[in-house]
């Protein structure tokens, strides 16, 4: 058994060694870019920690692992595209280093590699290719739901949740599905891990959504305030506009408003002022608090022993427990 | 045995009855505004072919077709944002019609949806998914070398040919080794089926880029010499370099080089009377005609019945044989 730590020095050591073609060089240069620029690798290491809790030879789920990199760093070369966002983990994104086209391409390549990693697993081709397919599709009609809400005036929060679900939860699901299904886990297993993942994975980003108006920056390591700067309908944003009085919401949905112009500093408090108003954190504490008590209650339920998945839950609990 | 028009008339009508998920509506309508532009769907009508010389239930292959169908079209919806292209078969392209991002996520979910069709065939599971990324990633490899090459001034013409068997023909193949795969053909057809379609998409390609300069406007559908003033670097300016004076080669380089700015409409004409100075057609013709009867021995090879081989002999025939 390994801890989350251990799996993420065996993953790095074994992607380090790991070569993409050589040319064109200008099609794979951009893929040993973003995959040296780092991150957490915790989809990966997500694989590694759901197969390792049925088998011991972690190294044989590498390539399930590079599977779930692959595709999220394909869907970063995009959407940073999309998102008109330049930079990425503190360095410039792929289209700001080399073009819009280069990650383009590069991104196509990069979702294609990640099919050409489930070669591998030939006892489980079926299921894995499906889950690998259908978790691609959401994550792509959630971008889509993202960009769309940017454009839209009225969005409900169940809209707002299903939103996320597409966009990182189903992906975070997928990972430890994929990891129990090469370590032969049952159907039961499987569909418990994936709910365990899928609930954290909305847990999180509603507190990821709570710390960009209220974290501290050193601690969360990016500008604060940045969603309300982009008008994003987040949870905060929804629910305040239900606490609040009458005129209060419609000065909120005023400020929010498409067509209405950036948003000036100014207006960012005016904005954190509102939130701070109707109490929204509580409520963000409240609804965080659901969904990853229903993730626990998932991972209960998978039949390994509590010490074993005790890695799981620690993951968990630090991702959740965090200030940053 | 099916003729090729009523194969294609197969494909169009399940295609029309095909039914895409309603929303999201901004990520599914340009794949229902691509597809309904129409194409002369070659590569579906070459998947139901190849199957249908093993089989007669040709709608078995429709899935598979969708695979081609479909992989192809995102090609077209990426390229055309890289190559800058505002037109597509007479109409707005994706990125024009829609937006940029647009063509990119619709894009990306239609490649998706190529591996989807592919969970119906279970029976070849793994020969088809592995047959569909390899043919992918030298899709994007033979895109990225192509647009390399606008920005080098020295190509050779063994690089060239290597591009647009990468950029073209290996999906013809594939779509031939596809219908052969759920055909249940042998190894040794579906790779003679292969080699058919890889060397008719190279002598396809090769008449192509010679009716882009000496072909008739009204017969060919597009204005002639769009690949000089850009510049291509095809077949017929690779030998014509090779075959021309020195000086002459010199002002072809000169005309044709990266940093050089645009070419006038003067230039154009210049160009092509040294491509006729350097009898280039004939040349073109002669590659052309090696390739194709390359392809037609691996027809030859394919343990099928000549009558039903008639089917792809007459579409290669036609392809080939065609002034437009």
């Amino acid at each position: 058994m390994h801890s989350l730590p251990a799996l993420g020095e065996i993953f790095d050591s074994k992607l380090k060694a790991y070569k993409l073609p050589e040319e064109p060089a200008n099609l794979y240069d951009p893929l040993r870019y973003i995959l040296s620029i780092g991150g957490k690798r915790i989809r990966p290491k997500l694989v590694l920690a759901a197969y390792n809790l049925y088998k011991e030879d972690v190294e044989n789920a590498f390539e399930a692992a590079m599977v779930v990199e692959f595709f999220h760093n394909f869907s970063l070369l995009h959407d940073d595209i999309m998102d008109d966002a330049d930079m990425r983990r503190g360095k410039p994104s792929v289209h700001i280093k080399y073009d819009i086209n280069a990650a383009i391409l590069s991104g196509d390549v990069m979702l294609i590699y990640a099919y050409k990693f489930l070669e591998k697993y030939v006892d489980h081709t079926q299921l894995l290719y499906s889950l690998t397919t259908k978790t691609s599709i959401e994550v792509c009609e959630g971008q889509r739901y993202d960009m769309d809400y940017e454009t839209r005036d009225i969005v409900t929060i169940d809209e707002y949740i299903r939103m996320i679900e597409l966009k990182t939860s189903v992906l975070i699901g997928g990972a430890l599905k994929m990891g129990s299904i090469i370590g032969d886990a049952n159907a039961n297993d499987q569909a418990h891990l994936y709910e365990f993942g899928r609930n954290i994975g909305i847990a999180f980003q509603i507190q990821d959504d709570l710390l960009d108006t209220f974290g501290t920056e050193s601690l969360v390591g990016k500008k604060i305030g940045g969603d309300i700067r982009q008008k994003k309908k987040t949870y905060l944003y929804l629910k305040s506009l239900e606490l609040l009085s009458q005129s209060q919401a419609d000065r909120l949905r005023q400020l929010y408003a498409v067509g209405g112009g950036p948003i000036s500093e100014e207006q960012v408090s005016e904005i954190t002022s509102l939130f701070n108003a109707a109490h929204v954190d509580v409520h963000c504490d409240e609804l965080k608090l659901v969904y990853q008590q229903l993730a626990f209650s998932h991972l209960d339920a998978v039949s390994v022993d509590s010490e074993k998945k005790s890695v799981l839950r620690t993951f968990a609990e630090d991702l959740l427990g965090r200030d940053s």
